[in-house]
């Protein structure tokens, strides 16, 4: 099932959760994950704005997840998972401009599988971890790379506003280990990888972040990045994709990003 | 003004935002950051339990914000604030216990003040940083010093559940740079330093903070910790207290934790 959240253009209704069928939007009251159930409306999501669909207490991040991209910058990788924490101030969504941090020379890109917590849950087991997702989606791990040399902590470089594009949806029926996760900027493909190459696949992640933290329902969690990042400079398209690891298997869609050195007005 | 967030024992009513004059509770409708307003009902808050009186969005926090502090652990001065976020999760409140976790094998204090912002705001300056605060607490930035020296980055070390203890209650009207952040261990003084002491003070804080992310209403900054920073084991009770600087100027109150090697039935 494929859940997104809509908003009015004209904005004269807040943005709601709504389960869509093809066309259709069944509207829901709440978040899915918090309970949410069908209103009984129907809209055409067409006509509405897709805004970015989690609401999450935390995201919950990975470095170095890919041997890959571990190598590319320089890293050993780590013996354990290397957490960190993005700030929900950082989300955008669908079509929302990634804003270049005048303190930052170097942005880059760092596409990402996104992963929707369905309930509260602590120290999971890794046989047990897939029974706590709600879904799958695209995530940007955007990333000062000057910024995070020099400070080490990764916060402040990875924790700007609009550093953490999620959507274009929620896809709740998919093998996390079966995906390709791309990012195409302005139309050329800069990083193309399996999720099956992760280090830690997605059990192992929830095993060991709900190890040091309890996670609650639309919690977000990022699961590193395959090799191939790079710059974003004013003026890009970012797409950050997500498809089926074999031609014609469903994939989780395309989030399409402006990239600007200004905030939109 | 002090504002708290009381639960009756029995818990038969969620918790709810309250002001404290002398013995009694004046209920607010919401968080007062929220726009809460009192709703006329007046309670006696001695009968009922303090909880943690904030729930953030996020925790945005800085290292090494004592010169005497950063030298007990052997680091440099960084030249810029340094950043680093803890999960909503790790918040406790009054009375709740530090649980130490198995994975660690040192477990420290370190006391701060904390600092509750009172509206959105992003790229605020210095000079004007004081009138987004809502109010001061009392904050524990509970450290697993072995994981922070194995990971570098801070996120585990630092992130795991009850690790963030806050309260008893807020203080409206402070001067934080004239406060005394202490710590006492069973009763023994273990930290002891003055606000003034800062490196950064709470206006430069905020503008370093909001340069990278917009702070939310309710958001807490914590401020760096002094020195004597030290371990806390299985039976402890630790104290966390913020004085006046000078002898009978008001405080933030004391806040009582005690720690468990495992958690609270």
């Amino acid at each position: 099932m494929r859940f997104a959240r809509l908003a009015p253009p004209d904005q004269d209704r807040p943005p709601f959760y709504a389960r869509l069928e093809g066309a259709a939007a069944l509207v829901y009251d709440r978040a899915p994950w918090l309970g949410g159930a069908p209103t009984g409306e129907t809209v055409a999501w067409i006509e509405l704005d897709l805004v970015c669909p989690v609401e999450p207490t935390k995201i919950v991040c990975v470095g170095r997840n890919y041997a890959a991209h571990a190598r590319e910058l320089g890293n050993d990788l780590p013996t354990e998972p290397l957490l960190f924490l993005k700030p929900p101030s950082a989300l955008v969504g669908p079509g929302q401009t990634i804003v270049l941090p005048p303190d930052s020379q170097r942005v880059e890109h760092e596409a990402e599988l996104g992963v929707v917590i369905a309930r509260r849950c602590r120290n999971v087991s890794e046989s047990d971890a897939l029974s706590h997702v709600f879904g799958y989606t695209c995530l940007g791990d955007i990333t000062a790379r000057d910024l995070q040399r020099k400070d080490v902590q990764f916060t402040r470089a990875k924790g700007f506003d609009t550093f953490c594009p999620v959507g274009p949806w929620i896809e709740t029926l998919v093998d996390p280990a079966s995906l390709r996760v791309r990012a195409l900027v302005n139309g050329a493909v800069r990083q193309d990888g399996p999720t099956a190459h992760m280090v830690w696949g997605v059990p192992a992640l929830i095993a060991a972040m709900s190890r040091v933290m309890t996670l609650e329902p639309g919690d977000v969690l990022a699961t590193g990045t395959p090799e191939g990042v790079g710059p974003l400079v004013d003026g890009d398209e970012l797409v950050i994709e997500i498809l089926g690891a074999s031609d014609g298997a469903p994939g989780l869609g395309a989030l399409r990003l402006p990239v600007s050195a200004s905030a939109p007005a």
